[in-house]
């Protein structure tokens, strides 16, 4: 271990001291960290890589959001399964050269999203690297049995997201086409917020029969549910809940908009918003059907057509 | 997520699934993996990370090799703990141009440490990357309150390592002579072996007072209890166990052993072997002194000076 890294390790050990709970036992400075979860509770376990020009690019995105991001990725997972976060952990590889002061824009915003939702930084490893390239892990927890899996989903299901679609990839767009985005703190792209209450919400409800955060896109996302169910999907063009600058291929096929989908009986009553996100019908699921697609579309004017996976390409493949 | 990474996800799924346990009710599929702890229990959590001509080169490490030496990282510090492993995660980013063979045997080696200390992969994420890039997550478990820290180590404490030392760094200093070196498989460079079983005897019969495992080098890792038990070390050069082709300087600072430093205090009775690895008395712990190094060795004579940290660089490092 270099000099550097251990000073790099000092500094972020002092930053992620703001951040306790009661379930993390010990944190950093140990060969690991030691986490008493709550009695009676499963783990829930994710990992998420962020990779310089594959996740992100310097140019585009602010150190800070950038930090943002690759936590919000792990803790929309946790949501995904319905579940409570518990700690995160950083396994961060990063150029020699980098600035100091990169380095703490990223942790900085990193650990205020952390902070947000109690998430205390419990752990990781450093190394040196030609790109960045950052790896979290968040660990959470449900009631025994209480998480939402992708595999749930049943035949006469209704199919609902929170929140609008492709906002995120709007800005990604107008990124790409060498157009200036300011990285306000209320951009969907930049600064994207997990729908952890939502989640918790809904498992208290017990509404939720398959659940998965929108992390690829709807035509990507959907498809996880259909497969791991075994069942298909109609969804209906005129109901996709559109952002901003969004257009239909946006909504259908951008990632990153942390939005929940999930599935719930028919008979499932469902408020306009909860915990401030709308909420919106979009289709049915349907029994699986050899040949043909897991998703159809129907479009405004009743007509069918099947709807492909072609969601979030990370930018080098774009 | 491009048609090579669904591909990429679904072979490793498929190859993780001979890896069970009775912990992990659900593993990849999901956004999370689930995992029901041992009721009563601790969880210990450890990400490493590994990356292409920093933690090894290609040309050098089979790639079984490299997946093999990426888990006994993780393995290696839950055994520092004195924990049992539960579950492990990989995140993986992988050069577009990367032979599929290269990545089968990345796997084999990796998963076939894992059936061997009986870890399952649980899940984990993949990326497209300029380098080979792996993190490695493992997550255990302690009995509440068995853990073994770095902090607890006490004026009068013996010091004691498992097994011999330098061996890993004597080949690495071959393989940058230019020498071509077999990747045997019993090699300690090429496919070391976690210490686990040791660590939970010592455990069960609770003699460590303070562990960890020396994968940066003894004038590092030793360092690091001194630090967090806030005293100072003396060893004697006389007593370290050398590997066959180490020396004194490879064996104090030559990292990749992983085997275990542990603290206990003097009246503890210590076998000549436990569970295969011989115990060596090394040293013992004394109290902060301020100003002077935190370790001091003796050498044959007598003479005494000051151990500084040079451990383990990592390649470009060097």
């Amino acid at each position: 271990m270099v000099l550097a890294e251990r000073k790099l390790i000092a500094r972020i050990r002092h930053m992620a001291e703001t951040g306790r709970s009661t379930a993390l036992l010990r944190g950093i400075g140990n060969d690991c960290a030691i986490i008493s979860p709550p009695r009676g509770s499963e783990l829930l376990v994710t990992t998420d890589l962020c990779i310089e020009d594959v996740h992100f690019r310097r140019r585009w995105h602010p150190a800070r959001s950038i930090g943002h991001r690759c936590l919000v990725r792990g803790l929309s997972d946790i949501a995904a399964m319905a579940g409570e976060p518990l700690a995160c952990f950083l396994s961060l590889g990063l150029p020699a050269k980098l600035p100091q002061a990169w380095v703490d824009e990223f942790m900085r915003g990193l650990l205020r999203l952390a902070t947000k939702f109690k998430v205390p930084l419990a752990g990781g490893d450093t190394s040196t690297a030609d790109k960045i390239v950052a790896d979290i892990l968040v660990l959470g927890y449900t009631p025994a049995g209480a998480a939402v899996l992708r595999s749930g989903a049943r035949p006469g299901d209704r199919i609902y997201v929170t929140g609008e679609l492709g906002g995120s990839a709007a800005v990604l767009k107008q990124l790409y086409a060498g157009k200036k985005v300011t990285a306000a703190r209320s951009s969907r792209h930049f600064y994207p917020l997990p729908r952890l209450q939502a989640a918790r919400w809904l498992r208290e409800k017990k509404i939720p029969s398959a659940m998965i955060d929108l992390s690829d896109g709807v035509s990507v996302d959907l498809g996880h549910i259909c497969e791991e169910s075994k069942v298909s999907a109609a969804i209906y063009e005129a109901n996709i809940p559109m952002s901003r600058g969004a257009d239909l291929q946006l909504a259908l096929h951008g990632g990153e908009d942390y939005e929940l989908l999930f599935t719930a009986p028919a008979l499932a009553k469902l408020p306009p918003k909860i915990a401030g996100a709308p909420i919106t019908l979009i289709g049915e699921i349907h029994s699986a059907r050899s040949g043909g697609g897991l998703i159809h579309i129907f479009g405004e004017s009743g007509q069918r057509r099947v709807l492909r996976p072609a969601g979030w390409q990370h930018f080098r493949q774009i």
